[in-house]
């Protein structure tokens, strides 16, 4: 691995920031601010790394806005920061080596929606909410949720996905093709309308996923999907973890299309009884979606109902008017505040790894096992029809020993994953948080993303210090 | 573009050749050819481009053997051409300046067949048949179905889709991670069994559809399908295509999930009836299939008769028993081999463009248009779920008129397609045949494609010639 210059590894000197500032207000004018406010507000995401400030904000309006900063600042070989809602989760944004953050969120259009091909584009800063209330008398919607209301061009760039990935994908499958504004301030096209092409390179899978490393993504066209004719939801708790993961395993193989399958284990079902004043059994719980027809619908959550029983599942309860399902699934949307309340004022740590569903069982029986060595409360939450599972660990914010043995504890989880054939993140991606894991689970591999990352960003100038070890 | 040496643009000097070939010979033994029968064999794909043989052809048996080929070539400079069926259209394989042809058809093991994770590892060397009859017992299926018995390598390096994609999607969604050695003989793993990850880059979609320019693929996991419990199958005439396609896109907004949707001209028909002794009306035809369970199945169908009448459709035939299904799907089965019999001995000449769904009865209606004022018979043979159609061209293969005509018919349909938003190529590949469009569909990016061609092969040694024009 050679090329990749280390220009970017201290934060750039006063004087070049000052040019840089300067150049970008006579262009911008009022869109870049160096107030120590909106600096300190960028220069963190919602994981637990400390606040690291960039020298300058510059909030794009534009396509052309981005292009602009981007050339000004390659020029300077000061770094840049995209930026959406701020609500990743392994240190993302931070400013690192300082520079500019590029916040997209004024980049809020909807361009343009092309319901008879169940198609969209939106411009980086529309949030999955925005999309979806715009898309609102189409029947179509944009079905991928990791929870937060994420922007559409944070969501590409850590390839994101959620509760139900396991019927509609993750991002990867869901953006047809995208515009980036590149480290020298190229613009480019990924792509074009048609649903497939098998004409050269995928630019656009080189760019989901890549965290804002090799470009800032400007402009998304993603697929649609027709609104589910029906709906119904259900929940059903089970003896034990196994028996609810084993459950889901073979809906799934049994080929139901289930929308959302959600595993919490007991003690996410006491914070959220707690939490929300419920009276769910205290045990493992399922929560399922299921989207078709009526007779779809209903022939899908018989199935799943009867795979249940045979599994231990018991107090099945399922909903088909919207008011009842909004009821049911309120408790697993709650989840993660009700998990906080556990321990009111503790500081979070997330788990995200991702194995083959055959070894789900298994590797969540080693995490609970590892959780009851630990002095702080960790509740377990999983998409379940993906292989995918977080752990939320609850530390006290003043304990440097709680926070070292979580981290321990994501080690070891990590560890075993890989050994399942599994990987360290399965939706939240790399940032800092990740980067340690990177080599272990790619080996050689990691020199090719490397290669790639100079040839692109030769000055290492896109969110360095993310993804990558510095070099 | 900088960076990529012109070192292959040549044939390699004869006496590099023979070293090579020693030195393969002596770690390789018979596995190495330079049997001029052989090299002519490998010297072409499916097309119409003249046969360009290499200098030797390596039978990989082993990700070993490849690796060794690989590193020795590289050593000495001299290109390298993975081969799998030779079925592909567009010279895809032909040895444009000389090489080793690396034939990976030894390589047909199934390596792993994980039936609860719905997934399995293949050698490149496996076709889509042989895979399906090994999976038979396990009531799970590979979907993915180009028409030829290809190589689930090729179909890799191709983003081959093919006849049920609008259901299964293409390769880019069914390839979960794949094993290549790359240019300089390092061997890197893709990814991991999970069925989704954040981790990195995603060099699992830059390697497909790279046709083999980045590297040879010897390992691919693959995702797999449950068998639907039931499959009905259904054709029905309309009076126009425009009927037709606009049957098909309604079915699909109206949230049908329908496994196959295939649309054939009134010339298409012309030449089954009279290939097959069947007689079917000769107008436009739908050619429906269906997945799910048995009253999905039933659900499904009415709706798709339904909406068909609206548009026009009559005539409709469904079958759910396999014999029945086999022999009305037969016909679609048998288009190709029966559009050759229009005219006997000719040369083919197949488009591929693939337009958004809502723009594809225009451009049809364009290619009908400038169909009718060529001197050459051509049907058209549409998978219009996906807005993708080809065009068979029967040229007089003494007729240089004749290929210049069809030349320029598809170039104006290509340049139509990019008009409307599509691509030059839904699923063939761009090999030589479509290089001269690929800048007018990529612009820019094209750079960027050719960046990542140089960071990864230096020397320009993998499938030199294709994709890209020379540097």
């Amino acid at each position: 691995m050679t090329g990749m210059s280390s220009d970017a590894d201290a934060r750039p000197p006063a004087d070049t920031v000052n040019r840089v500032v300067t150049e970008l207000r006579e262009r911008l004018g009022e869109r870049v601010s160096t107030n120590a406010t909106v600096l300190e507000q960028h220069g963190h995401d919602e994981s637990g790394w400390p606040v690291m400030p960039p020298d300058a904000v510059v909030f794009a309006g534009s396509r052309d806005d981005v292009a602009t900063t981007v050339t000004v600042c390659a020029r300077h070989r000061v770094p840049m920061i995209p930026y959406g809602t701020g609500t990743a989760v392994e240190g993302h944004v931070q400013a690192l080596h300082g520079g500019v953050v590029i916040d997209l969120s004024g980049m809020d259009q909807v361009v343009a929606v092309n319901a008879a091909d169940m198609d969209c584009t939106v411009q980086a800063g529309v949030t999955r909410k925005q999309l979806n209330r715009h898309l609102r008398d189409t029947g179509l919607f944009f079905p991928i949720d990791p929870g937060a209301d994420a922007s559409i061009g944070g969501m590409t760039s850590t390839r994101a996905s959620g509760t139900n990935a396991v019927r509609y994908g993750t991002m990867a499958g869901n953006v047809l093709s995208l515009t980036a504004v590149l480290p020298d301030g190229r613009v480019i096209d990924t792509g074009r309308r048609a649903r497939k092409s098998s004409a050269g390179y995928d630019l656009t899978h080189l760019l989901i996923g890549a965290e804002g490393t090799l470009g800032v993504i400007t402009d998304i066209t993603l697929r649609l999907h027709g609104l589910p004719e029906a709906i119904s939801s259900a929940v059903c708790a089970f003896p034990t973890v196994r028996d609810a993961v084993e459950a889901a395993s073979e809906t799934i193989q049994t080929g139901v299309p289930v929308a959302r399958v959600e595993l919490l284990d007991e003690l996410q079902m006491q914070a959220i009884n707690r939490y929300a004043g419920l009276d769910h059994p205290e045990a493992p719980h399922l929560f399922l979606e299921f989207h078709g027809s009526p007779a779809g619908v209903a022939e899908q959550a018989e199935t799943t109902q009867a795979i249940a029983s045979e599994h231990g599942g018991h107090t099945f309860q399922w909903a088909t008017v919207e008011e009842e399902r909004n009821r049911l699934w309120q408790a697993r949307h709650d989840a993660y505040p009700a998990a906080l309340q556990l321990r009111p004022g503790a500081r979070p740590v997330l788990t995200d790894v991702c194995v083959p569903v055959s070894a789900l069982a298994d590797c969540i029986a080693d995490a609970q096992r590892e959780l009851e060595r630990l002095p702080m409360p960790g509740t377990i939450l999983g998409h379940v029809g993906d292989g995918n599972f977080h752990v939320i660990l609850l530390c006290d914010p003043e304990s440097a020993d709680d926070y070292a043995r979580a981290k321990a504890f994501n080690e070891r989880l990590v560890e075993r994953a890989l050994a399942l054939d599994g990987t360290c993140t399965g939706e939240h991606g790399i940032g800092m948080g990740k980067m340690p894991f990177l080599q272990a689970e790619h080996g050689d591999a990691v020199a090719v993303m490397r290669s790639i990352k100079a040839a692109l960003d030769p000055h290492n100038l896109m969110n360095p210090g993310k993804v990558f070890q510095r070099a």
